[in-house]
């Protein structure tokens, strides 16, 4: 509790000094004025957030965040829950897909084992197992307070490390079988919305499936009746270790004011339960993509965010955060490289 | 003539066989089938241009194009002609936009002057202007058959010469003060719309003028009557000479299947030229962003592409394109370095 609130107290406002000096600078470069559209906008937030007008960020990472749920056994999913297990150990061998496309966007890829629901025995994945998954949350709280606090408290110390190693962008990704689920579950309860409106198929759930999910997403919300308005509760009661581990990433970058990058639906959900436990963070959050998962567009509206591209990617992981790392740089890249209007 | 024939003549379909090996491939990665959306339709596409599953972008380009309108007499641009000049150099320096987007997407840019309307002394600029600038084709035709024609095969040229270096991406990129109003001629002529509907402010035309702009064009198609089903006669009537070299950087990378990428709204009028021309070439082309310039959604619908991102980019120049070539590059990432599902 103590580094969560200390976290919680470092985060500030943007820059407005150094966003200042960073809008000048833009308009003096030789180019139409506001011609390089969300890319000036970027570069702004980005001097806002690192008090530098002048940023970097060539030194990048992507924290993969990995955990199972409790409420697998009630069917929402169409894979296997091992399938956390078994493809953990391959972020850390660089072949899924998310660590393909950091390797192109020249970014590290961390992955923490923060609840998986077996034993990894690869040393590359950081083990920071808060337990073996969760609880089922169609019966009771997904976790207890105690064990959200220490999600959040673990994205935070992962994240302070990498931060101490020089990592100046973080992107958020995260690995779990099932993580739709509460992610749906998340945004229902913040966004006051009945799950059925949002619920989507996630890795491929049969479409008939649907109203099952939307079921098993409401009783969870009848039962454990989460607070919306204090998310940690939201995340004890309807989350996934995951979730608070993004979360955490969201607000220790937040507090070292390091740019940070929403990927997709469960990173969205991560960024909304971060927003309700501290508004200031949205403004060191930089979104990537709109996700093809159904309620993803309501999702990032929920936390007033607006993606930069739509490549109709469901896969997560960080995947639209890698992708979105290329066009941040490019927008430092504007900055620093182009001349200025004679 | 004779070079443009054997480049058209060149232009085949893309390589089913190679697309089929791609997507098996694609469908045996560890993630959900389709899970990484449009980069796998890239990756597809990439095998069909070049018959290989496994194709690699690792050498890049932007070809910008640069010439001078003789429409500029009618008061259709806010900035002087000279900048056009004056910027074109800037080019070769790595000053502008583009450059500094591709430094970030590890691309080289190369600079054309195709008929600016002075001379340029700079001369990492590749100089191979066709004539001081077009002429008012708001009175007449911008160009001779001949010269449009001889457009084209300077764009073949030095796209093969890029090729010929190794480049296994090529971008498309313009410079050319007043360029939106021949772009806008071109979709009205070849899409049947009226100016009024799709003119813009380009790089900063107060919008009351857009009126005047839209009638400029109008008298340009009533005196010159440009046959839409002739590619050719359209970029001579109511064209311009780095349009015209853009056409031929299409083209060209499509007779040696290079994928080619599709800037901004001047780009896209090479694109339909292009398509207009030789319907086949639409396979090679790969679309980037959606322009902020009015009249750019219809425009790219024109062509039949749908664009992978919306930056609010209205710069021209190939920036849009130095940024989806990292979106390309990823989608060669993930087919190269994802892992197989077990």
């Amino acid at each position: 509790m103590k580094l969560l609130n200390e976290t919680l107290k470092k985060i500030s406002t943007l820059d407005a000094e150094a966003m200042k000096k960073a809008s000048l600078h833009i308009d003096s470069l030789f180019k139409p004025l506001k011609s390089l559209g969300r890319l000036e906008d970027l570069a702004i937030q980005l001097a806002g957030i690192t008090k530098n007008p002048f940023p970097s960020v060539d030194n990048k990472a992507i924290i993969v965040m990995s955990a199972d749920h409790g409420v697998y056994e009630e069917g929402i999913a169409p894979d296997p829950q091992s399938i956390t297990a078994i493809q953990t150990p391959n972020f850390a061998k660089g072949l899924t897909g998310v660590c393909a496309l950091a390797k192109q966007a020249r970014a590290d890829v961390v992955i923490v084992d923060i609840g998986i629901a077996k034993d990894i025995q690869d040393h590359r994945v950081i083990n920071r197992k808060i337990r073996y998954g969760t609880s089922n949350m169609a019966k009771g709280p997904a976790m207890t307070r105690e064990e959200a606090i220490k999600s959040l408290e673990i994205g935070i110390e992962v994240t302070l490390d990498q931060i101490k190693n020089g990592k100046k962008l973080i992107g958020t990704g995260e690995m779990g079988i099932g993580n739709t689920t509460p992610s749906t579950a998340i945004f229902s309860v913040i966004g006051g919305i009945d799950p059925e409106e949002i619920v989507g198929v996630g890795a491929g759930l049969p479409t008939e499936k649907l109203k099952h999910k939307a079921a098993v997403i409401r009783k969870a919300i009848e039962v454990n009746q989460p607070d919306p308005k204090d998310g940690i509760d939201v995340l004890s009661k309807i989350g996934g270790f995951e979730i608070g581990g993004m979360v955490g990433t969201m607000l220790g970058a937040a507090a070292e004011r390091i740019p940070v990058v929403v990927d997709g639906f469960i990173s969205t959900a991560a960024a909304l339960i971060a927003i309700t436990i501290e508004p200031k963070v949205k403004d060191f959050l930089i979104p990537s993509h709109y996700t093809a998962e159904r309620g993803g567009k309501v999702a990032i509206e929920l936390v007033g965010l607006k993606p930069m591209f739509d490549m109709e990617l469901r896969l997560g992981e960080g995947t639209g955060a890698a992708l979105a790392f290329n066009f941040i740089e490019a927008a430092t890249f504007m900055v620093k490289e182009m001349g200025k209007r004679p």
